[in-house]
């Protein structure tokens, strides 16, 4: 065996899930079709002369839905997409055929984690929380982990231990914390391939402001061709203190879709 | 730097992707509710007043569509599961809450390809026949590929080639070739953690003859605990000769069903 | 033409709608699939050789969302169903057999409107009001519409003016009016057919009391085989003062389910 | 009770079904999305503590799928709808405002059966026979059912009897027995309100042609603003020889859709 990746992984892995488990109930942007999961087939509906049975499942949702990620073809700006493309043109036929997900690599990269409220001194941020270029800089800078060209950033608010609180983790009411305009842009000077965060709109969201404005997307999807990954479970990770790692992502191959729901990995030699 | 992993991972890796890319109308088992994709909102339905716009989608399926992974939870043989747990009880809420597939961990394995018919010397396999054990050891000795405890092992049949034709993949009346028992037994007997294969069950089916009769799952699910992977794309690892390789797997974390689509991938050092 | 009931239609026919259009965000319960509509294929996404083109639709949803009615086979009592079939058995095999909403048959009946806020003197009632028998009575005088056997009785409480407003019209908060166990066993001694609501539940519901007891569909539903019939548009035909009709109601011929979206009409001969 | 429609309806009424019953696996168009229900709960999964336990649904479906009606938002031709409203633009919003099924009023109208096999003495039509004006003309006269302005007309073709049979009766192979351009100019002279048929597309398709040319959609849909009913059930209007009833449509009532499942009666006065 002198595959230098097998000759890592079969010296032993730990492996970090950050994703959200998919249950029906569980908070979700309204925006997008509902998550449902149901068993047409259970044991004992059919059984096989042989007493053999297959139970079996149907599940229903949006692809923004759970932890996900956006493929390019999510947002437009002033009617184009990623690269000039005709937004409304690009979606005739009902596929996005140039920036669907199925477009999206599956990742095995650099990821770093900026853990925002460790290096602020606080366990979250609050709901209006500009996420700041400074707050970027400091958290890279105290974790040591300087941000490379085609990594997966990690921007951690604290926000995501309201997951099971479900409207709370909306914050229709309060706001949500996260980057805006600037921290997207230093994002992409930095040339990121992907950024993520633990909220399920990836920007700073005013309080009762909803999702009227969302410059990060445009600086990231549209401008930069970076993908974005949200609703990330980042809590341990943080609890960990892992900020370097590597980054499992798989998006479904769905022929012409704006995003799929994934589960990202963030994995480490043991 | 001194991640052993990410080391491997930041030096250069080939992926091969071993999922089929998930379209409408893509053969599938008539017992599982239908891959559909459609879009909601498209760019130019609802544009903000910044001049930007978030297109979306909608997907319902059966988690045994497409490539798949099936959990523990999928068959029972005689009113149990594998650990003898009664199977119609298990569903009992509408969840799997035991042998779930959101108890499958994510995969980052050692992987092995059995190429049945290169090691055979055709280029597929005829609907009907069987993997024997024969096949199986003949193709481990031929590429020099022993298959070890903890291996994710994919069997190779050909039969991939059919997927884009539809009705001749799902073979109703040709059949489909597979292992069956014997090869099953052989399989649980190297203590594989997984096994796949590039048919939609599987199994061995006969021409005309159904689902009728599944003893492979009832074999690795059921007796061993041994999760099957289905409708796995394995025409470009023959192709290169790629018969070991990092085998990466992260199932939908679906709470309580009985399979996940999923988007296997076979990674090594580039 | 010497059919009665033909010539009464072509005589004219004044035809008040009772359902409530489905949209998506409409409020409904989320203990139900939420209603989705989408379109896979628009105008535009494929024109034929000869220029036609075809748009369609994709809808997913609960039965019990919109205005819609309960079969038998959609509530309990200890363990068993109407007319005593073991509940837990009759759903084995995933379909209700016996008592699911195929077995409704389609209604063409006398329909009684109970104006209960109308006969109080007021808009509508309060979250948590109860309608009872003295109130079912005094509004069955007040209209000098007696109520008969065979009878489909609509039962208004003013809600429906809330309907808009979408959380407001849940009352999760307020609770809701309705009848309880006395109102229902009224109903039931008058030998009903089927009962109706402008509220989602039917039912008296407590503030923050949420779902915990349905003593009305217990004795509509098990002990007396009654239908009931939720979140009816009933303003029109109080605006009107119209308490007598033609009630009309065709469920949808789902095999084996326990309820069905509906689109009740209440008409009168011009 | 001096109400004339009521007064028929309490006198006794006679019911026909000519709905088709919503099965999973039933035929369908494979252009739209597959029906299929499941149980999400069951009585078991979860009982109250008084003893009450609710069982539920959920659907999913195209709208042209089992009986259903088509709006005239369904088709276009050369770019534009019924009454030259631009198609393309019309769905920008994702969903069909002017002409959607919502604007699809309940229909209670007379009803005429065109019994075609019957009139031609045999037991039913061949796969791609045009059903021609000589064949509606013949019809009409040897029932002595004149077809008039706002009628419904349904035009039996026999096709029916194989709706158990599935494959035969979508009918790739062998076509499909229906109006072509003429039939349908013939039925539009005439200022039907709707029109129906006992196949999935209502035209006559030729053996192995598919649904490539639609004459007597555009005809109807487009030019007429004639609604279509597809997929009906005639054989047990046929049966009984009754030719002229009160038709009973109620079209569910989605915001922006090309269509609809639908339950139609034909009803008399018993």
């Amino acid at each position: 065996m002198t595959d230098q990746l097998l000759q890592a992984v079969t010296a032993g892995l730990h492996v970090i899930d950050l994703g959200r488990q998919l249950r029906v109930g569980m908070p979700q942007s309204p925006n997008h079709p509902q998550f449902w999961h149901t068993l047409p087939r259970r044991h004992g509906d059919m059984t096989r002369a042989d007493g053999a049975s297959a139970a079996n499942d149907m599940i229903t949702m949006g692809t923004h839905v759970g932890t996900h990620i956006d493929a390019l073809s999510h947002v437009s700006q002033d009617g184009v997409l990623h690269g000039g493309e005709d937004a409304a043109e690009a979606g005739i036929g009902g596929k996005y055929v140039e920036l669907g997900v199925h477009t999206v690599q599956p990742m095995l990269r650099r990821g770093v984690l900026l853990d925002i409220p460790a290096s602020r001194g606080v366990s979250r941020l609050e709901g209006g929380d500009e996420v700041t270029v400074e707050d970027l800089e400091r958290a890279e800078a105290s974790q040591d982990t300087v941000v490379s060209t085609g990594d997966v950033v990690l921007i951690r608010s604290g926000w995501g231990q309201l997951f099971a609180e479900g409207a709370a983790y909306i914050g229709a009411q309060t706001g949500v914390p996260g980057v805006s305009e600037a921290g997207a842009s230093w994002l992409a000077e930095r040339g990121v391939h992907a950024a993520g965060a633990d909220t399920i709109a990836f920007e700073r969201l005013a309080p009762q402001g909803g999702h009227s404005l969302l410059p990060a997307h445009r600086v990231l999807l549209v401008e930069h061709g970076i993908y974005i990954i949200e609703a990330l479970d980042l809590e341990e990770l943080s609890d960990r203190g892992v900020h370097e790692f590597t980054f499992v992502l798989v998006p479904m191959n769905i022929f012409g879709a704006t995003g799929s729901p994934v589960r990202p990995l963030a994995v480490t030699s043991a």
